[in-house]
């Protein structure tokens, strides 16, 4: 047995691989081809002439790799001495520099990330990977990283779309991927209170499969769900599609291990405290910067038992948001409450299968599911129901609601195939009052729209209430432009318009994907310069060294 | 007009008093005597026999003083120099070193600060008062304060039972107590969004007076409501009775306004966000330690068209305890949901008017009350019926609950009553998950009864489930026993034995009464010692002399 680590430029992969493909959305096989609707959607709204061969996955951007191994990597900057005492600490299983394990952690999921893997320049990359499997392991690495200077990004899913995961190397001379997925048990469950301690490696199909066996749920579905973990959602305070029921994901938590440079945090006693600050909530949104969390106290509740659906239609957006607010005040309690845009509608991005497909729902669509015991669960229906035709909408019945829920994770998939293709196409979001979300909305889509213009590309940018708070909603934007030029140059004119137009009309940089590399430069404004100085200040307290992903969060 | 203040040992008051009495809860006027049966029960249980005038305040401690004009106080360290400078920051009518405006804002009202309050000792209290008008004003006596290394104390309603208005000076020459009740305004209402920003100095009646004349309302009600401020809530993260439907007030809050010795903080935009660490929970409980909140901006609702009432009884506490769980778990939705232990309902302790009074409900009384629009506050009383009675609950019918209500802010009267008629009377809380409630409830119980016992007095503890929560509850216990030999020692001894069960047995060392300086010495156990250095590291950012209320919180 070899004790000497050796630096290798062996492209296979040593370590398991992360969850999604190195440079697409999620699980290769689910990739999906253009349907007719949609290339005829860009020819004749974006003036895109998609790709002639519409396989999935066919790169349209010249010479780009389809192939991990064909790609092209920066060389590995950790020496020889690094990889034995990271092997001495974690085993030498445990740690790599080759480029396939360095490669699927190169990034995250940002329209952004995936137009540089699509690039046949050299890949940026960490410059190797760890991945430990204790509290202890970890501790040891982060010591070992800050006595030689060394940057470590905590990897979960890889799923982040902000640039969260990008391999800054800050001061430093060497970035290290630190992966979590060891950290993958149901450490405990308290059937009495519904608390479940899960392990910050699980992933969201994982948890629920391991609560499931219990008979109990955590509710926690973003997009990302199939592939990001339980540490990562709460480093970037997720929020899901059922949030309007079971709560955003920092609701759900009661408390958090973190493992800093500085040493070990268990913070959250009881179901609520008045013991001061609530330190659980500086290192939910931490995104990695002031310690690795490790495991996460969070409310569950039983598997419910009935699940009822109801799609609705709105004469209008601002209709619809009126009857979304009112639901959401009178709390009539839906687990599921969301509202497209007329132009939404109309693409029917609603529902996957049938995006571009001729609009079967004129107006706006809303979404409503409920969740939970029989006897709640239909009261709920009912109160929700009676506000929302109080309010102009009009029932479709079940089947459009249902066909959202089938085709709720399916979207990103979309995404590649149209970057593929030669369209342009990102998602982003916001969150405010509600008697500033027209104002907020109009003030996005018009700034997106100019700045793509300003490209030479017409642009479809369209819009939903994702999330209803009884004092606000967020805003998902989705636009979709022809690339022109340098598409990354081109959607970070548009995103930075964007930005700008969010913070100038008061809307907050981002309700629930984060901050990472590309909203940093908002953030200053969002917390203004004293928040600023008091991250900064909790930083020096947790990381001295500033070893923890560098160049995110903190402004 | 005299331009040169003067230092005056005046003993009138020249700025406003604070809304409670010098040397007991609230409003004189409002003083009880002890009933027969009270008299009777402390007779015949705890061997107290009450002074025999029974007066409303009549102090029976041996030559304590029942008049301001009488107390005796410790000169003030402010110089001419100070006061001059102070003067020229905020107009001499708005700073004090009188005793008249010093001795009302000596501290709070703990058990402890009552105590102290009625010795014919020499009081500690602040050097002097300033009444600022604005935040400029704020942050230049910040700044006088931190150059001249003057302590200082955030005033609000002064209803603190934990210690949390000591006049501590620290490393400090003198301790100034900064009165917010100028900052008294509704500076905005958005109806739709349903959010109102209230300034810090509003008392709760009044914040509720000017939301009424809108038809809205904040719906916070702690026992210290009337007195206590909106600045107040913020600060010490206040929980109220109603807060199981609208709330925590820390729940409610979605913007704080707070000026620092560093500079101001206007934290808080939209309704939720994913923008890294949450802010404001740093400075929700960061009672006056970390800066001076000046303006909140909160979750508001129209006032409740109906108000439902339902009192309930259980054969026992393990019972009635799964019966809230299950209601609470179903999201069944009361307004208020409280359950008083066996001892507590056999006292009549939830109806101040009958306490002491021969019990006529056996078992343990539940309160329920429902508030909103007439069709969810049907749906959601019927739902909780049903949980209830599923749960071994019996009806007792409205009577009950609307006397719980109507003597809600009642309890701490008949404290001052006991306490000058010889008896030591105090509350303390803490909360936990529900499957370690029964643990938690015993090892608090046996502490205090055994703490007490060795001073030589049997007591009586008494329990009940303030607030409730889908993982767990909290516990608020009421002691009355005998005073004997020092009864400040002597609560003090029974504290750290409640205390330290508190911490053994994994409860949280206070759920709504904030940490000041009596939880102080628990809060390494409560946040760990990493946690602690955070809040020195975000101390030293916001306030890097540490003239903000020292002695306090941080340990």
């Amino acid at each position: 047995m070899s004790t000497e680590p050796h630096l290798s430029a062996d492209r296979a992969a040593a370590l398991p691989l992360p969850p999604m493909a190195w440079n697409a959305w999620g699980d290769p096989a689910l990739a999906v081809s253009l349907s007719d609707d949609v290339s005829s959607l860009l020819r004749t709204l974006l003036e895109i002439t998609p790709g002639e061969t519409g396989e999935p996955g066919e790169p349209r951007v010249g010479g780009a790799p389809a192939r991990a191994e064909d790609a092209v990597l920066v060389p590995s900057r950790l020496s020889g001495v690094h990889l034995k005492a990271l092997s001495a600490i974690v085993g030498e299983e445990y740690v790599s520099v080759r480029d396939g394990d360095r490669l699927p952690r190169a990034g995250g999921k940002s329209t952004l990330d995936l137009l540089r893997r699509r690039s046949a320049e050299p890949q940026d990359a960490p410059d190797g990977v760890v991945v430990p499997g204790t509290e202890e392991e970890i501790a040891a690495v982060l010591e070992l990283c800050a006595q030689q200077r060394i940057a470590v990004v905590p990897f979960g899913g890889g799923t982040s779309v902000v640039g969260g995961l990008d391999p800054v190397r800050g001061a430093f001379a060497a970035v290290l991927s630190l992966d979590l997925r060891r950290f993958d048990a149901l450490l405990s469950l308290d059937e009495v209170s519904g608390e479940a301690v899960l392990g910050a490696g699980l992933t969201g199909p994982r948890a629920e499969e391991l609560l499931a066996e219990r008979g109990f749920e955590l509710g926690h579905y973003p997009q990302s769900f199939r592939f990001a973990t339980i540490g990562g959602f709460a480093a970037t305070r997720s929020s899901g599609q059922d949030s309007a029921g079971f709560g955003r994901f920092d609701d759900m938590v009661r408390g958090l291990r973190v493992i800093t440079p500085a040493g070990v945090l268990d913070l959250g006693r009881g179901p609520a405290s008045a013991a001061g600050p609530d330190l659980r909530q500086l290192f939910l949104g931490s995104e990695g910067v002031l310690g690795i969390i490790t495991a996460v106290r969070l409310r569950v509740h039983p598997v419910p038992a009935v699940k009822r659906y109801e799609a609705w239609t709105f004469p209008d957006f601002e209709t619809g948001a009126a009857a979304l607010r009112a639901a959401e005040q009178q709390g009539t309690g839906p687990t599921v409450l969301r509202l497209s845009d007329e132009t939404e509608t109309a693409v029917n991005l609603a529902m996957t299968a049938k995006i571009g497909a001729p609009q079967e729902v004129s107006g706006c669509l809303a979404v409503t599911v409920f969740e939970g015991a029989e006897e709640t669960t239909t009261a709920r229906h009912e109160l929700t129901r009676a506000v929302l035709l109080a309010h102009g909408g009009t029932s479709l019945g079940e089947d459009p609601a249902r066909g959202w829920e089938h085709g709720r994770f399916g979207a990103p998939y979309l995404r590649d195939a149209l970057l593929d293709h030669g369209a342009l196409c990102e998602t982003l979001e916001t969150a405010t009052g509600w008697s500033n979300l027209a104002r907020l909305k109009s003030a996005v889509t018009t700034a997106l729209q100019g700045a793509l213009q300003a490209t030479g590309s017409t642009s479809l940018v369209m819009c939903h209430i994702s999330h209803v708070y009884e004092t606000g909603a967020s805003l998902y934007f989705t636009v979709v432009a022809a690339q022109r030029g340098d598409a990354i140059e081109q959607w970070q004119a548009a995103k930075r318009a964007a930005s700008d137009a969010i913070m100038a009309n008061g809307g907050t940089i981002t309700h629930h994907h984060a901050v990472g590399t590309d909203h940093r430069p908002w953030m200053e404004q969002e917390i203004g310069e004293l928040g600023a100085a008091v991250l900064r200040a909790v930083k020096g307290a947790v990381d001295p060294v500033g070893i923890l992903n560098p160049g995110k969060l903190i402004p």
